[in-house]
């Protein structure tokens, strides 16, 4: 959808992503190190927590798929348009086909936290597919465009590609913090540079870009490292607040897992317990 | 063979090994998770599994090298005319040795099972290496193409570059099933796009396809990551009836070990014994 | 700043930077290797030279923005012209966000150093991120500029992105002495290729170079592995140095923790002995 | 050098550097498993190797410089002429330098084995770096030549940069013998592809090939594969051959350490074992 909002809806969808990532992940950090050593189970809170995220994603996907097929000047499920011997809105099937992956990456998710025979990482990979089939398919949309338009969209490739690789490589080094507040890192920025996009190629006011002049490349390029430290920024004070916030939530005496336990409610709270009872 | 068929014979023979690695390695995932800690042999059962893989790869190899050489309009065996002072039928030399390099992992697989003196981890680096000669010799193929068949080459580089960069991992990384069913995966997906370059560039009916017209090429992009998604659907799918199978058919009480051996006939089974008996 | 002091400022600074991390990571391999096996922690002695450089990387990183800002020929704080709608001295800007991101990893190191909370590896990530960032805007530099010009600034990205790689790998093996050591070997060979490029681009005496003769990009070429050999040396001679003077002033009898902490003044260390202690 | 002398020395010396590798890391495993667990000092008979290959690198890297200086047309030591104010002989200058790093590996490697204090692994990072400046200044050698020339140096590329990586890999994965093995195959594949490269450019008998000849570089692409497929032939033979000429030479009941020691004189294995006992 070639324009501002088009640019707006998957940039707020990737900036919540990054942040939910950035807490979920300082709480995940935050009950491991608040474990006794030997044990490595993970709490039922974050099994809840998985579940919401996956069913988000499959959400996400479903209606970005169907708005993408049934808006008004959509394929409305039409690939191949016999009449005139050509393809309908490719555009939008490409879109849908990323949407697709992310909510084959949902599904992974929910299975892996539904099941202990689905093996750890699944998850992981099935994210790091859904980024690569998106920056791949963003590669070879970027044929004859302007400069500027061609070169914006491929920087958007270096928060895809990196995140698609250090999600990879989360595969094989589990629960290390970094690696998982960097994708949330790289999720934000990739979600601010969507905004951003949309702010050069669809001005919502003042005059448009000259998108063949060599400082705007320059510029935009600049800009680009700007996003980065912004994000890095956020991470970093999201992660913060988050982590201090649990600390003085969860008391001094008390165990950890009791306050995380209280931010569900009480019923569900006993469920979890029966449900971590029945597990084999 | 730059027909139909010549795409669909790979195209089968990828298929048929992806599904075989799927099922193999949940085999072994299998047992392995079933196994009490510490002990790590594997069954006799793999033993022959891998017998009968490698065994396929080097008569398949050995098939294809003299199809390809005494095909009708084949080299047979000649390699240079002094005649017309050229090369002989090239294309066909270069198909030859691809399977060579597939044999060769094969006889690596032999050799792996055979001996405990072969390091572990060699057919893997066989196998990594028969992709990339797969993939080198494709990629100086599709010079001078046109461009919807260049493309779709191109695309077939992905799986192939992709499954031997995950199984040389697979040599340092010994026993994740993750990686293992990934490239099962990636096999299924090479597998699958041979056929879906026969159907293109040689349909069986129908129009045939614009090799120029931009619109195709966008397209098969993204008809690509829909056969990475059905690739994967597959893989899960035969991963867990395999698994399931597996679990009804070896009973509650039963040894797994003795499930597995009953595959097998009986005076076999009693043969593996005295074999695994007879190992150093 | 396009002369001869505009590349020999960020080459001391780089020599600098290279010579304090092979004389840090000599003396930190030196005390591992030193130490009984199982006592992990590190000397306060290490905690204070990590604010050192820390601080020096952040007071540089600040100088160095003032200082492309408010030169005479600067942007002055100047980002957009309205009156000639252009960009404002955008070099300056993209020399400035190089030296921000210094100063991101500069406090990314004090925070380390100064709180347990903050996971091992951050400051790793944040130096990478950092020399990752100068040879991404580095890279759109060398736009449209004659070849000797283009090529001697492009071989400066090799040290860059290989020490942006190598310090990415520390984030997950730590305490590797050769991983640090090369680290500091590239900084040396960054600092010394930046005076190399003052060097040709602007010479202090005799002709000018011709930028479009090829023998001269074969020569540079070769120079900079010439450059790749001194540096392999100097941080070879400096590691020894230290070492040896070390192990010569920590005497025979005497334990090397106590050796260490007479370097710095008797009222520091037992201060530095109380934090020890009061550090959960 | 360019003749098929100049081609053939080098292609010698990988080939013999290839094969002593592999029978060097060979003997390695062999003794690896054949010690009992726990124990993993090296024999004193690997120390003496390891002088040996060092020793001879250095004295290979000296003489290929003085010969690349001091030949009949060779630059002399003269790096600049101001009369004519050109470069002298640039070609015999990069020879020269890719002489230099693979000297500078033997100097690591002697000083690896000579003290402990030289942390393990450095002279895989010299060795690495040999073959990255090797490949690094050979890329840029590509410069203008005809298309079947271009290529074929292109494709030393492979082996050289594969190389580099893999021996970059066992600075981490130590006493890895696949990753070893692998090594000296390259080196092998190295020296048996620059005698193809003598024997393409500067046939000893017969017609010149066309350079421009599509069809030859389709042949010689393939011939590559072959290369590798001999390649890794010999690299299995030399192995087993050693491996059970070593298993029967060492005898059944004795031990392989004592067999070892026979290979050298009965004298110089005192001193081994004083050696020994002397380290501290």
């Amino acid at each position: 959808m070639a324009n501002f909002g088009g640019h707006a809806i998957p940039g707020s969808f990737f900036l919540f992503l990054g942040f939910w990532l950035a807490m979920k992940h300082t709480l995940q950090h935050y009950w491991r190190t608040s474990q006794p050593k030997g044990r490595q189970i993970m709490s039922p809170f974050f099994k809840r927590i998985d579940y919401l995220e996956g069913g988000f994603l499959i959400f996400g996907a479903f209606v970005g798929i169907m708005v993408e097929q049934f808006v008004v000047d959509g394929p409305h499920a039409h690939l191949y348009d016999t009449e005139s011997e050509s393809w309908v809105k490719l555009m939008n099937w490409q879109h849908g086909t990323m949407y697709l992956f992310f909510g084959i990456s949902g599904i992974a998710l929910v299975a892996s936290a539904a099941s202990k025979l689905v093996p750890a990482g699944v998850d992981r990979l099935a994210l790091s597919l859904a980024l690569f089939v998106e920056g791949f398919l963003f590669y070879y949309h970027l044929h004859s465009r302007p400069p500027l338009d061609a070169h914006i969209h491929s920087l958007l490739l270096v928060p895809v590609f990196a995140g698609s690789a250090s999600t990879m490589l989360e595969v094989f080094i589990r629960d290390n913090v970094i690696l998982e507040l960097f994708r949330a890192c790289l999720f934000i920025l990739q979600g601010s540079w969507f905004y951003q996009i949309g702010f050069v190629l669809y001005p919502l006011s003042g005059p448009e870009w000259d998108l063949k002049l060599h400082d705007n490349i320059m510029f935009i390029t600049m800009c680009f490292c700007w996003h980065l430290a912004v994000a890095l920024l956020l991470v970093a004070c999201t992660s913060s607040v988050v982590w201090f916030t649990v600390k003085r939530f969860s008391g001094r005496g008390k165990d950890i897992e009791i306050g995380m336990r209280n931010t569900s409610s009480k019923a569900s709270s006993q469920k979890a317990l029966l449900e971590e009872s029945d597990e084999e």
